[in-house]
Formats: C-alpha cells, sequence, structure tokens
C-alpha cells in the first residue's frame, strides 16, 4: 500500500479468504480502514474507548444487541457506540469494510482465541 | 438518523440531488462519514489538518493532483493526506462516501461559492 495509491476494495478481499481476521487497508486521521470477512458467530463484546463502523461491501450478516438483533445488506453500514455489546453472526460468508480507531482490537473487552492483535496491511 | 439505526447509502442518495453539497450520514470518534454527488469541476483546495478519504458508491470521477490524475470508480477508494492539493472533476454524476474529520470543510484553505460550513445530518 503506497500513499496516495487508490484501493479497490474487490482486489484487496481477493487476497485473503479466512473469517474474523481483519486487514488494514488504509489508514486516515488516527483511524483505520480495515476488511474482513464473517462467517459463523464471533464473541460478544464491546470497545471500551471506540464508536465502530460495519459497511458491508458483499453477502449480509446481522448484529446481534442484547436487546435486538440489526440485519445489514450489501450498501448499509452501522456504527456500534463504544461501550455497547454486539456480536456478528453470518449465516454466510459476508465482506465487511471498517473504520475504527487504529487502538481498537477487534474482540474489544474479550481477549480470546478469535483476538487479533496485530493486524497486518495490504 | 437515530442512535444505531442502520444506514442505507442507496436511500441516503435518494434524498439529496444537488452537487457538492455533502450531507453527515454518521459520526464516531469525532469524525463524519459524509455523503456527496459531484458533477463538473470543484475548486483546486487543501485541507491543513485532515487527511481525506473518497469512496466512490455510484459512478467514477477523477481526483487530479498537480502532478496526476486518479481514476476512481464504483468500489474504489482514495485517501487525500493534509496538505495536498487536490481537485475532484465529474464528467458525470457521481456519488461518493467521505470519512473525515468532523472539523474538515469541503473546500479546505478556499472558501469562495461552493464553500458549505454547515452540513446537515440526514
Amino acid at each position: 500500500m503506497r500513499r496516495m495509491d487508490k484501493v479497490s476494495l474487490a482486489h484487496k478481499l481477493s487476497l485473503f479468504h479466512d473469517h474474523w481476521h481483519p486487514r488494514i487497508v488504509g489508514e486516515l486521521n488516527g483511524q483505520h480502514v480495515k476488511l474482513v470477512k464473517f462467517q459463523g458467530e464471533f464473541v460478544w463484546h464491546h470497545h471500551e474507548h471506540e464508536d465502530e463502523l460495519f459497511l458491508v461491501v458483499e453477502g449480509r450478516f446481522r448484529m446481534e444487541f442484547r436487546d435486538r438483533d440489526v440485519w445489514l445488506e450489501r450498501g448499509e453500514f452501522l456504527i456500534v457506540p463504544r461501550g455497547v455489546e454486539h456480536r456478528p453472526v453470518a449465516d454466510e460468508e459476508v465482506s465487511v469494510l471498517l473504520f475504527e480507531p487504529a487502538s481498537t482490537v477487534n474482540t474489544g473487552n474479550e481477549a480470546g482465541p478469535l483476538t487479533r492483535s496485530t493486524l497486518e496491511r495490504i
């Protein structure tokens, strides 16, 4: 990723195939743009200090909250404010763009086997 | 826009038709998510303190820099670092998602007739 190259979401998504493992595809103003593929159920967690944006690039998934679910389709986004417990669940593979502070760890307060604390730039 | 409602880009884009007039469709971590339609030539400008992300939702446009042009198609984004002069040009209408600090003014250092200093949330 060179400074001021344009980024094709489809191209970047073709470079990896594993789930729940975000890659960094852009950085600006202390924030990261990431791409990730979800399939199955993630862990319940929240982020103490970070609001998190999820934009569906391809496919669909649901964001579970403690009191309701929100289904997200391609071309839709959702902002999960800091402190709010959530769990993404995807019955089939979905590709998602994330926009969040560079400090954000994928599993938030719930460190465990799905935690990815160092992310690669692709 | 209620807290934690999902946002459909296509729906928000159906709500306005003018050019070079961004609307705020999301806010997180001191950053704004905006939608804007471009057609024609904007003004040369830069942002002193803000990096700016342009993601094409529909259509195509070119970002002119002083030393080159970058064509952006649907599903591609470009980050313009602070301090870098740029000018978006769209031969036909294009719909673009912006991610940038809440402090960002569309015309940067070049206040003029295209400046939109107060943006509405839709």
